[in-house]
């Protein structure tokens, strides 16, 4: 009754290192650890004996991921079948002593925080290899010139380098939203008031202590007060998130445009059996932009469940809660294999020159046309100016007659028609970027 | 690289006859089925020999689902690394007639309609459950008068029949949705012109047959046109999906407000280990309503991706496609474990009509405020029936003060004050409910 | 405080015919209606004087409606304002009769379904607009090759009528889908037994009669059951509303593609004013695409407001009913909007074959190598085909390299080179979809 | 063709501040700002003369709205429309000033961040107002002993000053993500070069100074590079708004679950009007907190539009940018709405503890008895503690068997079953949060 999880019906994220992060095997994982926590936390307190946390410690916790998740139906979460499962495993002296004073939604709560921890500090690892090759790009293209479009349409001269620019400062956003995320540990009891905790201290100040011992043994953060029916914390991950597919989604758009056929500027890199068709060789199809954008199509959906998971009732929601943990998931799964996707797009993408400027000569120098309305007004006056230039564009060759118009005889018309002569603060822009990189 | 898919995260569907429909065998399976029936219908049409149809369809396809998936990166979809695996475990003297003239996306439409077909076919199956076993509900208890409710407050006199009417027409709009969706089997070739069918037939008129064939082998529906880019049929599906699990959603959500502590209304059927907590003996949680309520809260949105993948570029699109597969199989899933869920709570969930009474009584009889309004009008003056109910209303046993009052002496107040005797079209109401399910 | 509600955000629907009937003016004229219509029923079935409906009917109902929106704070729907609004403007003789029996949803939920009838009906015509030039497009460029592309590669030839033709049949799709949607009445009473319409009456049996001749005055569908908490109605809109969207967004996003500078293909029809640059003359903006575009990037996400409204507590929801309004009429807006602008650019698209064939052309020949791959294989073996096609499509020049390919001396070059000559059931499939546009 | 926005359909914001902050008008007059801010820029720079920058600066803005948005549809946005407009309004000296090298984009998005930040400053004062009174409730509440509950089921005691201190957690949650939003200034010229506007200027270094010029005169933040197409901003607004209703939807949903009429512990302010029914008086709606919960059912998913329009391609993107401004402007609306609504709401919520004492002796004893399992552990053993509460605990009534338990002769049972015994940490969490409020 379960399958293999292998990420068919997710390629993006297919055998890449998230995977094994946030599999069903490293939540059963990461609620040990929770757990183990939990008993070092008391242990260091003298609320449970320091050898029963050892002992805790050291089970070794061969759990049934299937049957649990099954038995996981009796409780609508799978922590009181974990429980017994682990709680099994223990030698039987320190089996009252695990999950002492807790509630399933301490232990799932901070094993998820763990887990969205570790996915997210593989998530930022791959962002700078993004980044790095970005920047590599942004610097070494400052100069290679091509049509900016707009609304699908030549408008004026960019360059790749600026381009660049433009995914590395989304990319730098991306690292900020993510390094922004407060992972919180979650610790309050049955209701939030860690009264059984408390109790079995049988010291009243007990419980803030607790909370920080328990955070410092997960590495996760102390929060203000229990969260359980206060989940800002997902959604800022799952806002984070969606920051970072859009990052990436308008690169992997970018390169898909400048894929077409038609208009040839980039090329992916290339990888033994990457992006071909045998019946159509001559198709090399932007599979790792294509696998990108699907997950950022995805990402910022999944993300409005975790945002609408704030407007959970009472102490503990009875269904907000349960609806978070799939998303969360999947939404892990997905950044880092976008991330991870992107980062070898981004290395090893070819960026073909000479095609960025024939495409930029396509319109016969009208790319150039909002410079020439700003340059001859001055000299012909504002009105003469555009007449002029209205006239000649619906010549056959708009630069052959702007060369040959009498009214111009005094202009350097081949100096003005060049496109790299109007870029106006793009190498500025581009150094901006990268001082930006630099300070990251 | 790859873990189990047990539902860990998701315990709705952990178990459910729905997810070894959907799972990653699944869909390679339904990859086998399609190719089978491809050649079938050329086999058919004497396109290819028909002993390489038997040697396809008699071949065992034992593929390694992680490697696939893992390989799957490379075209962007399982599909080219899935021919290349099933080629080879078949015969090499039918090897050449695998996946003859088809693409990708013939193939994996084509298996994700067979796979919605099946998953449907237990959700339809299990809403009948759920259909039944509320209109019982709804006759039994169409005497049993309760609190309507309407912004958290009483409001006037419904039954739990009328309550459980309701939700009966809901689960028959969701019954008469998921019917109504029409699943096509997908076969274009490369571009959606079926020009490479064609062309290894010979026949020009071929194309149509060979829809016609091949839809037939798979018992789905012809298209009109091929509909790679043309993406209807998932956003109906989900639309539908949506539509079951807001109906079930609804029940859920209503099943635990009459279970809150206070309300004690109903509750849900009891069964070993469920909805029981170690340390508070005295709590029942509602967790089958939880875990329907857990659903409800994702499809609606992952539904989300597949309406917006109707907007895709061109003959096939880069990244709308690829964004469906995954949310349709989780949608397929949570409206799977939904339904059965809700099976099992509509078939064993337990009501108290004395606490549906005793909480009617809680406000004093103003339940029937409304109808004291319409009643005394006519014999005292609306004015003076009105100052009369507002001065009353203020006493603290407001029953108690309508009976005394001298103006009410020839009133039969008791009769007034009766909830069941202001109930309305209750019954009339019930019977059409009860009818429109006999129809159905 | 309060300003125009211009369209000036969102000009997809500025100035198009569905504005008027959604607008906050419109609101309260439909409320109005209801109010009349429930009159003229319970004066049918003699609950009221005949006289008594005439004067309600005959009211000029000159309400302040920004009055009456900040008033329906205190009741958080408009409902309770605007009867007491409503009232002040009918003769004092009938005053009583207004509103009798009845709650605010009953007339909150009647006059949306006329709203939204009206507003379906704008949109119905205009997708026939659509249709109809859709349909002329596929079969007058029938045999307009062009490049087929796939995952924003050339792939092989189509036509750009197979384009319009499955345009056309997602057209088909939306006018099905919006002709599919149910609008109910709703009737009720204050917790949906009708319970004070029947006391009213003085009949028991008075319920059932009082739906069926006010769902007549209303020109609506009778509901088996009042749906107050039974949200159906509105998830079906949303769902037929994604689908024009969706429907009418792929047209705008294959406009804008073959819209590229680079490509070509079409553009959009001109105006006075559209699509222009003062700065830079050269550009021809694809700006009815764009409001479509936009269009539909909002509605399916808003749909999902509505398909959540579904999952609503008790008889009467506090908050997710509430929820609905605002989103339903700029779906309503954006989906009128939308099926306007697409009906302009529909009729006035300009197609230039010189150019698709210019295009086709670009990959010298390799858009038909899935062909020769077929077709060589009998002639040459499988595998030297294959090998002798790889090593020609190497050539600077592929076709001219087919051309001199002594292998290949027997073969007519030519006409397989011919993207005319592989189109396989191109003429077949446009046929189908013209054929199911006359049926509808 | 247009009528009033008068918040008809949404009347959570009807009236209140935010309406007039984003109306139609509004943003007009934030686009005669931002064009003023550049004419002074250019001016401080040498660029215009000053008179022409003043001249702008005291045109008198008149502009027709409706018109302006009709004529949108030209240009698919309102920017083109508007300059025509505008710079008819202005002195003919200055007329040729009048956006003197700009784009449409740098004037929309610059306007929109304007119109955002004081969206958002009435916001966070609203919010300030929330987080006070919510710290007074915390404070003045934190021993108002009341059920803790999870799943809808009572589990162990709670305060109504820590469920009031964990809403305050949430509001402040909302006040930082509020703050820590960034509102750029945009300014790029056709594609984000600035090209022409370093053209008029003749100076090639004038790019980034009339980048921090034009911010300055803005109050808005210096971009590090245009952001055309780098949507980050809306994104990060999106995701703010987000908490913020989530915040408020979680106040408002406890709100309106502990005012139902079988749970009576809180009351929302009453105002004349507010939350009665005419015909049922006994009624007090929670519509203070419907309005607030409708609101929080709508921002999450549009806030998916806004995350959504990253995924932009090229310079200037066909259809992303244009789907933002309506969404943005409703999602403003919609958090002034909440935040103001909520401010009346935590100002003069009432409640009654001796409401919250009835309800949590609902359950006679039963919950504390996670507490008594604790404490009779260590006297009887575990096991015996157990085997007697649980024979106990089936006793009609727990407290008095417990009393009358001979095994529990030499304990303290009353003060074992007092809630107010079992509260843990009660205090020092209240305390934590009280501390955070001050901090901020």
């Amino acid at each position: 009754m379960a399958g293999v999880d292998s990420g068919l019906l997710s390629p993006v994220w297919a055998g890449t290192d998230v995977v094994d992060l946030v599999s069903d095997e490293a939540w059963v994982a990461g609620m040990v650890e929770v757990e183990v926590a939990l008993a070092r936390a008391q242990a260091d307190l003298g609320v449970i004996p320091r050898e029963a946390a050892d002992a805790i410690a050291g089970a070794v916790p061969d759990i049934d991921v299937v049957d649990l998740a099954v038995k996981s139906r009796g409780g609508a979460n799978p922590i009181v079948a974990f429980v017994t499962a682990f709680t099994a495993r223990v030698p039987p002296s320190a089996a009252e002593y695990v999950h002492r004073g807790s509630t399933s939604q301490d232990i799932l709560d901070s094993a998820a925080m763990l887990l969205v921890s570790r996915a997210l500090t593989v998530v930022t690892r791959d962002l700078h290899r993004v980044a790095t090759a970005l920047a590599n790009l942004a610097d070494a293209h400052r100069g290679s010139v091509m049509a900016g479009r707009t609304l699908t349409q030549h408008a004026v001269p960019v360059t790749f380098g600026l381009k660049a620019a433009g995914w590395l400062s989304l990319t730098l956003d991306a690292v900020d939203r993510v390094r922004a995320v407060v992972l919180p540990a979650q610790l309050g009891g049955a209701a939030g008031t860690l009264a059984s905790y408390v109790e079995y201290s049988g010291d009243p100040d007990h419980g803030p202590a607790l909370i920080t011992a328990f955070a410092r043994h997960l590495g996760l953060v102390e929060p203000t007060v229990p969260w359980h029916a206060l989940r800002t914390p997902y959604a800022d991950i799952a806002a984070a998130a969606s920051v970072v597919t859009g990052a990436l989604g308008k690169l992997a758009l970018d390169v898909q445009g400048m894929s077409r056929t038609e208009v040839g500027e980039v090329v992916e890199p290339s990888a033994e059996g990457r992006g071909v068709s045998s019946a159509m060789p001559q198709k090399r199809n932007p599979v790792l932009a294509t696998l990108i954008t699907a997950a950022a199509r995805q990402v910022p959906v999944y993300a409005t469940v975790l945002a609408q998971s704030m407007i959970a009732e009472d102490e503990r929601a009875p269904g907000a809660w349960h609806a978070e943990w799939q998303p969360l998931r999947e939404i892990l799964r997905l950044v880092g294999g976008a991330a991870a996707t992107a980062a070898e797009l981004a290395e090893g993408l070819e960026v073909f020159p000479e095609r960025l400027r024939a495409n930029l000569a396509l319109t016969g120098g009208t790319i150039v046309s909002e410079r020439l309305n700003v340059a001859l007004a001055p000299l012909l006056g504002k009105v003469e100016a555009k007449k002029l230039l209205t006239r000649l564009s619906r010549e056959p060759d708009f630069s052959a007659a702007l060369r040959a118009a009498p009214e111009l005889a005094a202009v350097d018309v081949d100096a003005l028609l060049d496109p790299a002569g109007y870029l106006g603060a793009n190498d500025a822009l581009i150094d901006r970027a990268l001082a930006r990189f630099r300070r990251t």
